[in-house]
């Protein structure tokens, strides 16, 4: 079976997000003046063969741990989605 | 009312994406074989007060194209949900 991974990182809420905090300011500055809580973080789409969906759901909490997220401060959230053809 | 955006930025399918490529290689390096079309990209949530759902989603849209994307090279997508209390 063939899914498509989609799986958002973010800093955890009790982390700085200094970037978050400068697209605020940014959007501010364009007359966006109702807009609070910003926050940026990354975005990763993949495509993985797997026997059925635990086993896909094993690899990309592996993959997330232990190269896409720094745990220490970033939380990962994901969705799997069946592309098998 | 109250809406949570949460905004989906990536290169478009016909742009090159080195740090997606980055990344599949990493992950094939330790040990993750069965994955192919590996792309990143920025995700930005966003809160915002509007009247409605509809000056909401142009809002965000505005912000999209004027700030967050590059549109040129990158297409966005985004949902929103009412999280008035």
């Amino acid at each position: 079976m063939k899914f498509q991974a989609t799986i958002q990182i973010m800093l955890k809420e009790s982390v700085n997000d200094p970037q978050g905090n400068a697209v605020l300011s940014g959007l501010k500055a364009l007359g966006f003046e109702n807009i609070e809580n910003v926050r940026v973080g990354k975005f990763v789409s993949v495509q993985l063969q797997a026997t059925d969906r635990s086993s896909a759901d094993a690899e990309v909490n592996a993959m997330c741990e232990k190269l896409l997220a720094n745990t220490v401060i970033e939380s990962f959230t994901y969705t799997l989605e069946d592309v098998t053809t």
